[in-house]
């Protein structure tokens, strides 16, 4: 009987042609992120329900796969509610789990810990082209950093690592929560209405400033103050970024000090990075309500969409480890950047074509001998008409082969591509 | 308020030593087996709950991790079994899904199909020392080839991705199925007896030939037949591989001339491999009930147990695919190894030491100048007494430090051994 062999609903196989550009690109962002000291750690893909339903996860906690107790009885009684049967889930970012894992481990952790994890996670979302139920993230977080170091240095790695893996020419935009919420007490709004302004803001790049416009009056704001923001946001837009303290100045008066520093310390420090695009954008929001200072995004010619994005999230660790730990934090969007990339490096793979009446350890000792120079070398017997293997081969992936037709030993070897 | 930080019962967070040590034998074995052409596969760690309980899992299916339905009431409204409220759940281990993985793909495999599969598993065993619910499976698989090419060849490249990774001095013992099932039916047991018998020769090592001896007459054997057996096993270990094709045509007089066939070819290959340990052991049985022809299991004197075992299953594809496709495999026990290699190579990382005052883009200017060598360099802020800093840097792999004290430059480069 055959049975279906589908994968799961809404998740994937890997094949080995994908595999291989992954783990390309996967080793090229390592090597830098090794580079920045930057350690990886690995938690568990299971967490305790409760850790991944604290309310840290916003929408994502409606996207849990939960998993049932063991050793429940088979049959359910009336009126049980669901959540008496789970006591695990499947997390559905890496980020939950690092605050977990600081608290645990933080006493042995370097200060700051540099952290860089890259695994699965799992979210039951509707099934749809281009995303899956299962996929990997690539985080690097830098924790116990109060200062803008951790922001420059996620920033400068980050690009440093998307160019390596192939992915030179990336943008990075730059803006603040604080600016943000500074923008919105400046143009009169009262604190429960600056998110609708900020999505609002967001949508300026999609819905230009006649759409922003046509929205801000529903937002609260009257023609003069849509006429101030509009004028605001303006003159921080591109320019250069040594006058940006002083345009921020102007444009937001009542924004703190302290902002006003970091950003002016992260602009000198991101223009002293000669080869570094970026900008101050200041309608740039992101979506996670952890974030507490600067936020970014990753922009690059070859995606409509933001290949990375993070941002500062002070409050976050707090709530695992009973005190505030400062804590900033970059996310290389993994399944994106692998289908903008073109694909490893092929290696020379040798096939040892060997006819059936050729003692074995001959084959393998055949094998063995064109292995020693580090090459890939398999042995696939003769079969069919030699022509039309010959071609199969060549689309498995060789690039040679060596015919052994007796004990004698091997041909010489014949690249597939001459055929 | 400070939270319970621990991972979820039987789980573990991994720290960046452990990491960088499973990272660095992982590599180790993956060059190895590359060099092979085996091709690194990927399938989701959910799968549809009736292909984990299928029957191919023997005992691990008792042990699966069942997820909940989405999108059911979270009242359960009347007396509901509880495989109504699952449709999905973890793997417990890589051959199911590379089953289904084959049954899904194989038309656009090479053939044969050598697979290398990396990846997490989770089985709900009561939490053990040393054992924990997630753990990490290391899998190569020949898929399509009927010759003792795969066994050969698994062999030979497991035996050298163990060397390479830091284990030389295994030692590989080699049985076969159909050989164990002749040797019963030549003691005269009805089939119905095997396993019995099978389960208590593969003791014979920890308890000897008196214990053996002991259980015997319980699985159906009079003295004569005993004598018989322990005669004919005793024949057949160690001894010299030129001489094992007649030892056991002599000892099992029913053996199959195909059995025959395969064990000898495979025993001349195996001496061929100058460097290679293995024999013949005629009392291995190994646990999976789906093994159809040689088993084997690699073992080392850092070890008490086994740290690699696999065999052939020419009847397991069959169930996915509708029709038998030869099939053999060879997995090493990943978590038992790592904990027998010392360590990774520490590589050199130079910690920028900064004093608060020295401005930002001159300590990440620092870092990056230090960093084109392809070293590890991360700044840290000057803190506290230096004496105790520099101690806490080592701990945390630090082996050298630049002191950045003001603007005008760092300092020479100090190695912290030498303080």
């Amino acid at each position: 009987m055959k049975m279906d062999n589908s994968p799961a609903r809404g998740t994937r196989d890997l094949l080995p042609a994908t595999v291989a550009v992954r783990d390309h690109v996967l080793a090229k962002i390592t090597e830098v992120y090794h580079r920045y000291g930057y350690q990886r750690i690995e938690t568990p893909a299971l967490e305790n329900i409760e850790r991944l339903t604290g309310g840290q996860g916003g929408e994502n906690e409606k996207l849990i796969y939960r998993v049932l107790r063991r050793g429940l009885d088979e049959v359910v009684a009336t009126e049980t509610s669901l959540s008496d049967l789970v006591d695990l889930g499947l997390r559905y970012d890496l980020t939950v789990p690092l605050t977990r894992f600081y608290g645990a481990n933080q006493a042995t952790l370097p200060q700051p810990f540099r952290s860089f994890q890259f695994g699965p996670v799992w979210r039951a979302e509707r099934p749809q082209k281009g995303r899956y139920r299962q996929f990997y993230q690539c985080d690097i977080d830098m924790l116990g950093e109060e200062s803008v170091l951790a922001e420059v240095e996620l920033i400068e790695a980050t690009t440093e690592a998307l160019a390596a893996a192939g992915l030179s020419g990336a943008t990075v935009r730059v803006s603040d929560r604080r600016f943000l919420s500074a923008l919105a007490a400046s143009a009169g709004l009262p604190e429960e209405a600056w998110t609708g302004l900020f999505i609002t803001l967001d949508k300026l790049d999609k819905i230009g400033w006649d759409g922003v416009r046509a929205e801000l009056p529903s937002r609260g704001l009257d023609d003069a103050a849509i006429d101030r923001l509009q004028e605001s946001i303006t003159g921080l837009q591109g320019g250069d970024p040594a006058t940006l303290g002083k345009r921020l100045a102007d444009a937001v008066p009542g924004l703190p000090e302290e902002v006003l520093g970091d950003l002016t310390e992260t602009a000198t420090a991101l223009s002293a990075l000669g080869s570094l695009q970026w900008e101050f954008d200041p309608t740039l929001v992101r979506g996670m309500g952890y974030y507490t200072g600067q936020i970014f995004e990753i922009t690059h010619p070859a995606s409509s969409s933001s290949i990375a994005g993070g941002g500062r999230y002070d409050k976050l660790i707090g709530r695992s480890l009973g005190r505030d730990v400062p804590a900033c934090g970059f996310s290389i969007g993994f399944e994106r950047i692998v289908d903008l990339i073109e694909g490893a490096d092929t290696r020379a793979a040798v096939a040892v074509l060997y006819e059936a009446d050729v003692p074995l350890s001959v084959v393998t000792g055949t094998a063995r001998e064109l292995r020693r120079d580090g090459r890939t070398v398999s042995p696939v017997r003769r079969r069919g008409k030699f022509g039309a293997q010959l071609g199969k081969l060549q689309d498995w992936g060789f690039t040679s082969i060596v015919h052994l037709k007796d004990a004698d030993g091997p041909g010489e070897e014949r690249p597939l591509s001459e055929r």
